[in-house]
């Protein structure tokens, strides 16, 4: 299996299934001598982790982050950083009716069809679990990159939208509320639907749009690896991300050129921002923004069709602890894949001119 | 520079700025053994090729590819291809006027900050010339998988949207018209539209919609390089490219889980098709399907206010030959770049299982 | 810190110090499917072990490998296969003396100056403990091709050599003495200067032989990846290792190119086999055999003059376990590196023709 | 075919044949800003050149680099440098006899059996010409670490041997004769030898040995990257290479640490250097110096027993035009790898540190 890593210089490997003894990853690439808030990465676990709150699944992980190397005396030494985060409340009973069931709309069909075997105890491979890893070495890169604000915020959920341009917003309201949603009126909406929604033993979609402010001028890697294109993996590559739109969006493919284009004042920054911080792939100065969408959890409290290994029809019970709604919890793994970019593309630059 | 590379096995690499001597590229990792159709190359070079219709720009480049190695007696040899495509009708001297002048919503000041020095003829590096190098191997990525289908076509241009899903259109008309939209009552008035944009020296964005069928089950590389996060980031890394969704997309963000769910039949199809053929980041043999959104091309044909490298204020003046809307030149670079991406996936997987 | 992987699809990437809590890895690219023999891997980690004979270091490490994911029911799943070993016998204290002191032709000094920062307690990541790893994953690699023959044995202790070609020794013979040396009486000799150099409180270095047999023609990939040049890197990666020759060798300089070449028999084998079973860069069938050089143990039991961080000439005092020779404790990562190498060679070798 | 690119940052990928229309290749990552001086790198790749003197091949090339992108006002912009090499002399119809006959000791069965096709003409893809743009990219690689000096010579041809340290030998010397020795007499004893050889149709082998002086300390990315071994990599994918060997080299072997470990000075160099500047695969400052053996060149001006495709025992005829010793011309490829590397780990080490 390729595909486990991400970045060029700051570079994060992970390995892990939902179910095994534990997940883990190795970040390389780290300048030497960062001194190391522990921290501060384990309180964006907290943000990630299972059952922080009544809207989210009640799964119980420690998440705590257990650092095996390239950190002395509290620094890093510029050797890779291998890390460990145990499953300690994996029921994996749970998922034994499923060993042979493939559930709709999740992975258990394609990973049996790639690879002809497969850990079915609550994904395997495929549970978002995965990304608990990347929150830990996000949270290493924004040290990083402590000059760079990174902030995600649940835009949507469902039909409900923040209808205000984020420039309205109050980032350091992000956290006051369990949606992670900055407007407090709009957060309780939401949090009224989620729960809504939960007690029918449904689940719903949502948004999350991320700023990130005080950017360098210079950063990204033109042609393939444009800093849009790269956030745009990063985020695709979260699970349940449906969709990634930076700047104007697919409102700019509505657009006219004389509507659209960002005219320059004298120092360089412009009047408008519809490119979004980036042109020609390559960050201006101004803010970057983008917005993710996140389809429904797949897995429901209730039952539904589906067949087993042998495609006889049966049907999925909605058994195992799951979130009603994933964007609160995926805004600290939005904000941790902007900062492996942000830190990769950082120190990528440091080669760019003599 | 990084990020002049694409693919992990099937690989390309490219060079060539807008108005030097040559673009052209490396396509590494193409099997030994591959007849090769040159005619279907140069088919596909005109498709992007500018000067193609009255509505694209009017530059001459007869974007003949020339193949250098890796190719013996008609058939690849498994040895790196290296390809040249000569810019031959570069009029440099359109763009001495835009020496030392930033224009809005390109890329000439970004590149000015980064690297220090740019080859400002015709945007360099960062023109959308380069996407010809892509034509070239994504025309021979098509031919290693022949047997998936990949059909692009331009689904909005501006606010007109054809209004039909494309299981209702029929792709055989893609190339009927000078828009490359399959419905040609919308393609009528999407060039109506185009036209008049053009005559006021603006310009308009638009959509592409993208179609992958018969696809094999199984491609894919969870957990980084999901088959849609790398379909994400290589349309992003097209020119002028604001926003991707495949499946359900933004639309997904707003629905509930058993809305969303794709229920399986018995033999493994699933009766709707929301995760848009892949699940887990691995295709599951439903049809892919994605969307493209593109900004209005920023070179308008009338004159903008902006800056130079002193920050004085000037005007850009609309000079050179521009398209007053890119997506119908686009809808075979999207193809192309879709080539590449399953090519590269079909000869991952050949190293999954024993 | 770049360079902690190895290969391209079946790939290891390493972390861990010396004295750290545990090092540890992640093997990706291993297809599905594959039984794992635990028994196996660990029996080749006993071969590297420290305190397994007289004659090597008398650190107790258990040197168990946990395996942490990528392995369900016994087989690997094609998920990337996390694993730990603990660091449980080591002795930091040991090294405190050393914190400030440069140890001649060790990395204390060069890690200082590059990273600014170093883990000074047995020589942290630069210590060859971290081989550990390697054996390990060559272990499985050894299982993934399990057809392919990898025999390497301790040609050389200082002056006294085997005096017979390799065709003429019984690699069943290799596990029967401490040196793992396949003659006998050689093999006393070398045991006995072994023992008299330690009595000394010396050092003293050595060769390995390797021979690759039943190896499928047509692995390697030229140009820069050339199978020997691939092995070279391997070797040349490992602590102590000064050169490597493959097949003539450096007696090859000396010859004509009527004494060197190889004449082909019908059948596509050659007469002789001073190429070494590489042509090209591509194994051609026959044996692959090389030659690796292994420089004394730095680690002497005698002090020496050497100087500290400030300049001042201190005394390097001989404390720790230290091996008075590596090759015996080398042979099986000389073994696992060449599985590495020819694991990824015949991954690759799938996607080479239609 | 994987293996066409060398290096992380500093990168160099190759295309092309030995009697296609042209090689050439992409240097990826040269900063921006670096005055290219193209006098300098026709230079050394008239140093490679065949025809250049009397004992080596009489093929003619004008070998001239003609560099497509990347480069604008005479300096580089930090986009890939695209470049070409003609194949100008390619006198294909030497070859046709060869067609479906494996010459002795060549990569023409390896090839064949690997891909199943390969170009005949000339060696294809496995002739040493692609080594002209291994030449081109180290030239400009030198232009960029023009502080690091690095000297290769021939130190012996068959059996003789300059008998005297490096430190006492004059590289200004190394041109002055068609040997590329610069031990004056040595070399006239060595041009002899090879005349001798040439008049018999027969080839002998040799060494070169390459010192790299002024280093910067801290090059080199320990584990697998080690300085030592990427040298060594880089050497041994040089055509005709059979072992690389650094500081005492396989001398080092035969040691005891007491007589091989550099004691340092108080200002960090050390009084010997056995170490051969690179310690734990970083460098320390002091000379690297390295030795590479060259094995005699495969294709004799002779007649040889071989095989054809179908196993036919044939003739071999010694026809087309080739080198009797090829160390002479390799010299500049030696020092164009080294270059390489070093470029290559000059620009990662520049993101080591905080």
């Amino acid at each position: 299996m390729a595909g486990n890593s991400f970045g060029n210089i700051f570079k994060l490997t992970t390995f892990g299934e939902s179910h095994g003894t534990a997940i883990g990853g190795i970040i390389e690439g780290c300048p030497a001598g960062l001194k190391v808030d522990f921290n501060a990465i384990q309180a964006e676990m907290q943000r990630r982790k299972p059952g922080q709150s009544a809207i989210v699944t009640q799964r119980k992980e420690a998440d705590e982050v257990k650092f095996l190397s390239g950190i002395f005396e509290g620094k890093t030494t510029g050797t890779p950083i291998g890390f460990l985060i145990e499953n300690s409340d994996a029921k994996s009973k749970d998922y034994s009716h499923l060993k042979d069931v493939y559930r709709p709309s999740h992975a258990d069909y394609t990973y049996d069809k790639k690879y002809g075997i497969r850990d079915y105890r609550g994904g395997g491979r495929s549970s978002a679990r995965e990304t608990a890893c990347r929150v830990a070495a996000g949270a290493l890169a924004k040290q990083l990159i402590s000059n760079i604000k990174i902030n995600a915020f649940v835009s949507s959920v469902g039909e409900i939208f923040i209808d205000k341009p984020y420039q309205k917003l109050d980032f350091s309201n992000i956290e006051n509320n369990a949606v992670r949603c900055p407007d407090a009126e709009t957060a309780k909406r939401m949090e009224t639907l989620i729960k809504q929604i939960r007690k029918k033993g449904d689940t719903i979609g949502g948004t999350i749009t991320c700023v990130i402010q005080d950017v360098p001028i210079g950063l990204g890697e033109p042609v393939f690896d444009k800093l849009h294109a790269t956030l745009g993996k990063a985020m695709l590559s979260i699970n349940a991300v449906k969709g990634f739109e930076y700047g104007s969006g697919f409102c700019g493919a509505r657009m006219r050129g004389t509507e659209h284009n960002d005219i320059f004042n004298p120092d360089g920054s412009t009047r408008s921002n519809l490119s979004g911080g980036i042109q020609g792939g390559i960050s201006n100065g101004m803010d970057i923004y983008f917005r993710v969408a996140f389809k429904p959890v797949a897995t429901l409290m209730q039952s539904q069709p589906t067949i087993d290994k042998d495609g006889n029809r049966v049907e999925a019970i909605g058994k195992g602890r799951h979130d009603p709604c994933v964007v609160p919890r995926a805004v600290p793994i939005v904000e941790a894949m902007t900062a492996l970019v942000m830190a990769d593309f950082v120190l990528l630059d440091k080669v760019t001119r003599l």
